[in-house]
């Protein structure tokens, strides 16, 4: 019986991707078993949220004894996708562009940049500090093709964002992780993951109000039982 | 009677963000009034659940006309703090930190870049190329008292991340923009919004990993019916 594709929501991958790290770190330092509240308490989750996120992809703990560490993370990065190679097209060769080709926080082994486009021909040619070749956004479907590459990240200026998606899922891309300000509209079979600094500084805002408000709210009250 | 303080989720606050974003549009084009059905037309979400959103902050709408453009933005640029100015500090001045420091996208006009600040040597002293002034990371209580600066944004190696954090807690600064892969550990009454790249990049990934499969099983669905 094939097993159906399970849905699994945004938050759950983004969870899985906090488990894959930490288990990346237990063993490295030679841990081989591990528990759901070993995870929780490294953590600070909730165990019960870890069991219910790992049962959605079938039984991993063995009773008594655990996860073995090596296993669950090999589960994982099965689960991710990332057991496959895995390329990225950064488009933009700005300041941003080319310090996110260097980013030295990607984990999975199979993740690599394989190029940086750009229409700035004083950069075409050139190579990125980390050694990321730079190319001419006119080869952007070549370079999709000959590398296979299956995401693009969006580094561009916001006059430049939608055009620049258009391009990307002409050349056949169907994930971009997007940092312009810019919301682009791209088809439904398109994912956008967008990284939205202007939202980000805004939630920090609004905490900072609420605690200000929080602390005006806690002065008053202890000037009035005075 | 005072108003009780709203819990008011993330992905409220991030609606807000878009809404926001959205009537700037708006009142930039002149337009005066809009309602629910008019913004979730724009936005491609939900009515009701813009309805909602508004309502846990008090009756903006006018039944019949809608929401005032102009107002409804100025409510929530009070909402989320933002009619008040908002100094932010970037920690590292390298090509991701100094790419930050002139980021264009920031949409409330109170909220501003005040300092970047590193321990190179060769660094401090100098401008970005958007004219933010480079100073030591030794000076950021000084700066950060000086400016009123309440937020900072962490863009520095892996290895300093932690420590660096702790600098900026120690600053009396209470929220915290990490653009490190490590998720680092403050105090409770310190507020983290952590962009994690590994993250996004591992959402994708799973993306097109279940893409695969779907495509999978149709090509095989598409063999066992001929």
């Amino acid at each position: 019986m094939r097993k159906r594709a399970v849905e699994i929501s945004d938050q759950t991958t983004a969870r899985l991707s906090v488990y894959l790290r930490c288990l990346t770190a237990l063993e490295k330092e030679g841990i081989q078993y591990t528990s759901s509240r070993g995870l929780a308490e490294r953590l600070q989750l909730n165990s019960a949220q870890i069991r219910k996120d790992l049962a959605c992809f079938g039984e991993f703990g063995i009773r008594g004894v655990g996860y073995a560490v090596r296993d669950l993370r090999g589960q994982i990065l099965r689960i991710l996708g990332l057991t496959r190679d895995l390329g990225i097209i950064v488009v933009g060769a700005g300041r941003l562009g080319t310090a996110l080709a260097d980013y030295p926080g990607f984990q999975g082994e199979s993740v690599r940049i394989v190029s940086l486009v750009d229409v700035d021909r004083a950069k075409i040619g050139q190579r990125t500090a980390g050694g990321v070749p730079i190319r001419s956004l006119e080869k952007l479907p070549e370079i999709a093709r000959k590398t296979g590459a299956e995401i693009a990240i969006l580094a561009v200026p916001r006059s430049a964002a939608q055009e620049v998606a258009d391009r990307v899922v002409r050349s056949g891309i169907k994930a971009i992780l997007n940092f312009t300000p810019v919301p682009v509209v791209v088809p439904a079979y398109v994912k956008v993951n967008h990284v939205d600094l202007t939202r980000e500084i805004e939630g920090l805002a609004f905490f900072l109000r609420q605690l200000a408000t929080a602390r005006k709210a806690g002065t008053e009250a202890r000037a009035a039982s005075r």
